[in-house]
């Protein structure tokens, strides 16, 4: 609902008008630049956006990650830098897209959902990726991402990464992405598991409520990574120079995990409705006990007090009430009909 | 439902007799025009319809606005001027379309379907567009409409789209109408979680009334917002010279926006199926709490009234009755059953 | 049902044999044929159908209608003189074909489903079309039918119709048949609106029958009218020399209302679906109710009647009984036992 | 499940070799051959299989018919012969394939699955056809089929079937399956009908599991029934020149009747499922009608009971005992009680 | 559950990073070979996986089965040898990957999922098969499979297989896992028709956790079949000179066993999906039978405990207790109350 209300801000304003639409506002916007080819390796905290312009000219791989996105003008002269186009921007600023790619000739922009824990929470944050001939520019809205494992692989040196262009980069990064959501799916596989135990050993509403709760998470993961399988499906098609072919097959293996992925995501959609089931039917089940036990009872001991109200009776004639051994007989009564009661129970297994 | 009385008084005339079929009739039909390119800009609020001849012929774009479709001679003139095929003018004064896009070599026709709110009611009306080389015409049913930002835009001068061509305009008109979506589902968005709060604290039959009602506004706007996406794909891939390569990366922009009003409105209806599921188990659940405190009072008392009834019984030779702590003696056994039944309770988790 | 019978009544026959399996047996073939072109108008009942001959060698438009399809001889015959298909014929004649378009080089064949009111029952009639070069056959299995209106704007001169050729009457007919959908559908809205008001005020079993039984129109009306998309789709495709380039704009026409049908059944097929959600919710609720009338029932008399219980024992030695304020303090014990039950009733919002 | 079992039977055993794993043994295999051209006709027992090699040489059609798959030898012959390729042989006495068509250059082989009715019960078979040049070979498990139309029309001489080649004799094979499934879509109708009037007048159990038999019945139909329609589409396509144009025609039609007979499976899932719903909401329904007459007996009687036990009590001091009028007294408080939850029930339209 | 944690053991490395992330480690890898044409044959079970060099060189078909996968450096190696890319070495020791096909020029890759019984629990196995010019390795996990018959068949040398290339072994090993689904799916069958039986004798709450357990069972069957569907249709259709066209018919032949291993288990899942309906309708139908006997018991026992409890009061003037037949009356009362209640039971059918 958070991201209609972004949308919602920016409902009439020209197109390519930069307004930051996100949730948070961090404090500064943070550059953090890699630059990197077989030999050298370097690394720079940018303190103004022009800084940068001197990488962009190199033949090394250059990582431009910003950090932050509340300060329009970092993105805007970034855009003139590198050239991008103003609605491209405005979907940077702009977090709440689908994941998407789109050519642009001399770069390709791609918009993809990061899933990660940030203290048992899940965050969603959206990840804007452009892909130039020597560089790779991102765009976080916040601080923490799943991009260290790729840092510290550049870093080393000893890894192809190290030897490739800025399109190995990009895989690097979506596999990383990607990599994420196995976390997350095996985090919710527990919860579930846990809900399944209880479901069995103490339904209530409140298992309800969770499993509903969990029904959405997967909704929302869902509707995120849906998209990326015709993303990673157009970057194994595309015709772009700026893709090699031996990344391709790179792109295919990030592809077959999110297909992966999507199997996983609609696995647990079907666990979860089995235990809806179930859940309904415990329901039911519980309702038959309570009713049987309310019927044994009834069914036992209206026809007793019935039979103790006809000897409590005042008529002046019944010759029973006279009998010596009337009130053991009457127990003896007593005794039959609640044998022939018990019998009856038994047969029809509600006992 | 109104939509198909529409349609049916319709029936049975030859295509292209014009009769308007919409709502309410607005008092007269206004006609209004803004006129521009980079340097000029001029708005006027046209009498007579033949006025708008020799703006045609400019080569400023011309946004000829109209308001109100009961004219049927206005139109009939308006078609005449712009040399309209009167199929388009058909369904231009009968105001229950689909969305759809239809090429005619020198013009394309739009049909879109336009949300807003007016006095907290959602508005639904159709909005028909044609967009020829140098001008853009507008159809509305009633006054009141999303497009006051485009206005603006076009009246301050310092926008792109001053610069642009028609298909610029045609891009910002349904720009406008999609952002309304959004602002649209935010308040349908406002109105679920609200009914969440109720269904937990105290689901009752309105509830459920509620339910079904935000189901049908999300089924209608989701009638009329699926073809949309069809429209901007053709918008996309469309041959005609009207649309200029430079919009279409916009063009495709909205496309992108359509898809996420969808997919909004797939989750909000999987949202309200799940509402559904919990609102049927809660019936369920307080139905077995009801049974419970039924079976727990008959289960308790049923034994305990028999035994009254059995000391209440007039057999002349009832020996307990005679011993001095008869009476005290029941009492303990009254007590002893209580306890029982107690603790049975508390074992079956009912207490 | 009846279909299937029609069907198997044909079973093993060899193709093109001609047995007529409608369901009435009218009394005679009526073949009326309307003959047209901008300047000239006939209008015959002809007896023999040999007299069509001369009208289909000239450049007129004829209409031949065929009403009653049970005397086999006369269908032959025509089929000789417009040199068709045996299996065209047999389907012609075995009424129970799904729409359909075939080209066969000189003439296409459809098969639509027409629906209209007689006496308030919706009647579904199969109407075969042949769309020859200067001719359009069209063969009903009863008298009446929806072509009235062009009828009229044949005959009145002054219409489209007459300027055109036969692919514009086919045109004119399949429309007529679509208009006729909406006033179905208006009709089928109608009724849903009054079981809506049912659903409400008095929900019983005839309800849900009633919402049954409109769910089975609506899937009459629908396997009708789906592939009626698919022949609108291949009729605007088609190469055929017989549909001018101009009557294509009509026909798209069509598909779009035809669009408009099927979106609509779409609509109420969720809102039947909806009702039977809120009946079965309504059921659960009044059960609901009658439990809380016999719970709170229960558990206000049971305690009393146990208490009334204690003191009709005939103990010899019980205190109570021989205190003075004995019996007016047990009222007490009851006023102050139903306070106590109030309470948690109101409590638990029961009451 | 039959099928499973034949199928891991052969698990393991080398491509091409022939087990048969049908169910029933018939005594012998039996040959039926007719062999038929415009003029001349024939129809012989064949013994020895070797016998046909004269009459595949001729230009007459020859249609064997091969009763019995349990004679391997007889099959590996018979393929030796028309040079038929191993797995081919394999599907055929392997009788649990899918509708298929594969096209083999000098020959198409076709597998269908047939069902005709044997003393009431539905059986189903798979007929192996295979089309080549100048025969067409059809293997059967069993005696019994929906051929003899076909043979009849062949033996009779006057039909199109005697000109005509032998891809129209594969076509009225074909179609003489299609039609049989008519009439058991027919006879299920019936049964649907006759539990639809059970569902109304008396729901039980037995109901339910008569609509889930019928459930599992239309799905084995539409299993053996939906891979049809794709072999039809497929024969219609073929470039092969074993089927000329004008049979291109006559599979179109029964593409038409396949497609009729899906429609037709598809809306009897439609209503079974509505009956599902309609049995599920009878059962609330008399539920709640239980549960009524309970809440109206225990209302009405609980307080009686209550005013009975109070005046049953022994307490010494208890005024209205000694009343005159008591007793009736306490009769007008019962009437009047008794009147009182009358006038409940009845605006609760309990009553 | 157990596929994300091995996946999310890996997020962060490089691609191609080899770690084995199996379940079970066993003791060693084993490496079997089996090299043969049609007149030789030789087995060998290979301690160091260079001493394969040699057959590789040879015109041979080799077929190298690696059993265990936890030693990474033998891949390594194996991957040196055969020059096989990293990102496939990688998805061999990762064993949860999705079937598919991957062609690398001069090898193809393929990963299937194998099940098989191993003491009446199903096992789940990923084989990745890479078929070369003359080789065809396959990786296992574990030892036991389901190739025995295929090694067989290759020793006794008297089959197709060993007059064939390495395409047609590579069928073989796809042939013999697609065949140990139908026993799968033949256990699976025989335990839905205990749940059956057991469904309509005694249903439980166990009953329904044993339908979701075989509805699992089912979905995993589904997950690791429906892709196969896929990579036989491609293998169908690939271009690669590693597929000769005349094995291609048996690929053909396998794609059709694919199709009904899903036929089939669609089927099951929705016997299943009805057998929840059977079960939900039975607690229904089972809480009804409770409620009448309560009801029963109810309405027959209150109205007569009331009039004992009349007769059982204290009034000093109630003239029916003088009556001489004042009891036997009382008797004949409640005997005629009694059969009234019969009467109205019969008649409602709930005795």
């Amino acid at each position: 609902m958070g991201k209609l209300r972004r949308q919602s801000k920016k409902a009439g304003l020209a197109p390519g008008t930069l307004v930051f639409t996100g949730a948070e506002k961090t404090d500064k916007v943070t550059i953090h630049v890699l630059d990197y080819d077989e030999k050298d390796f370097k690394e720079i905290q940018v303190e103004n956006i022009e800084d940068i312009m001197p990488l962009k000219e190199t033949d090394t791989v250059t990582w431009v990650d910003i950090l932050g996105l509340q300060d329009i003008s970092v993105i805007e002269k970034l855009g003139q830098i590198f050239s991008i186009h103003p609605l491209v921007l405005e979907d940077v600023v702009h977090p709440i897209q689908r994941p998407k790619m789109e050519e642009f000739g001399t770069y390709i922009f791609f918009v993809l959902r990061m899933f990660y824990f940030d203290n048992e929470n899940i965050v969603e944050e959206q990840i804007s990726i452009i892909l130039g001939e020597n560089y790779v520019i991102t765009f976080q809205e916040r601080p923490g991402d799943v991009f260290n494992p790729v840092r510290e692989r550049i870093r080393s040196g000893t890894f192809r990464i190290r030897k490739s262009k800025s399109d190995h980069l990009l895989y690097a990064l979506i596999d990383a992405i990607v990599d994420n959501y196995f976390i997350i799916l095996e985090k919710i596989g527990d919860t579930t598991e846990d809900i399944e135990d209880d479901l069995l050993a103490n339904p209530s509403q409140d298992t309800l409520l969770e499993i509903q709760g969990l029904k959405r998470k997967i909704i929302t993961l869902r509707r995120a990574i849906w998209p990326l399988r015709e993303v990673m499906h157009g970057l194994d098609r595309t015709e772009s120079d700026l893709m090699k072919p031996a990344t391709k097959i790179y792109v295919r293996d990030v592809y077959d995990h999110t297909n992966q992925v999507i199997d996983t995501i609609e696995n647990y959609r079907e666990i979860l409705s089995s235990m809806l089931d179930i859940y309904l039917s415990s329901l039911s089940n519980s309702m038959n006990q309570v009713m049987k036990t309310l019927t044994i009872i009834a069914t036992i001991f209206m026809p007793l007090t019935f039979v103790a109200g006809i000897y409590g009776m005042n008529f002046e004639y019944m010759p029973e009430l006279k009998w010596k051994f009337g009130y053991l007989f009457l127990w003896v009564i007593i005794f039959i009909i609640s044998l022939i009661m018990y019998a009856y129970f038994k047969r029809k297994k509600w006992l």
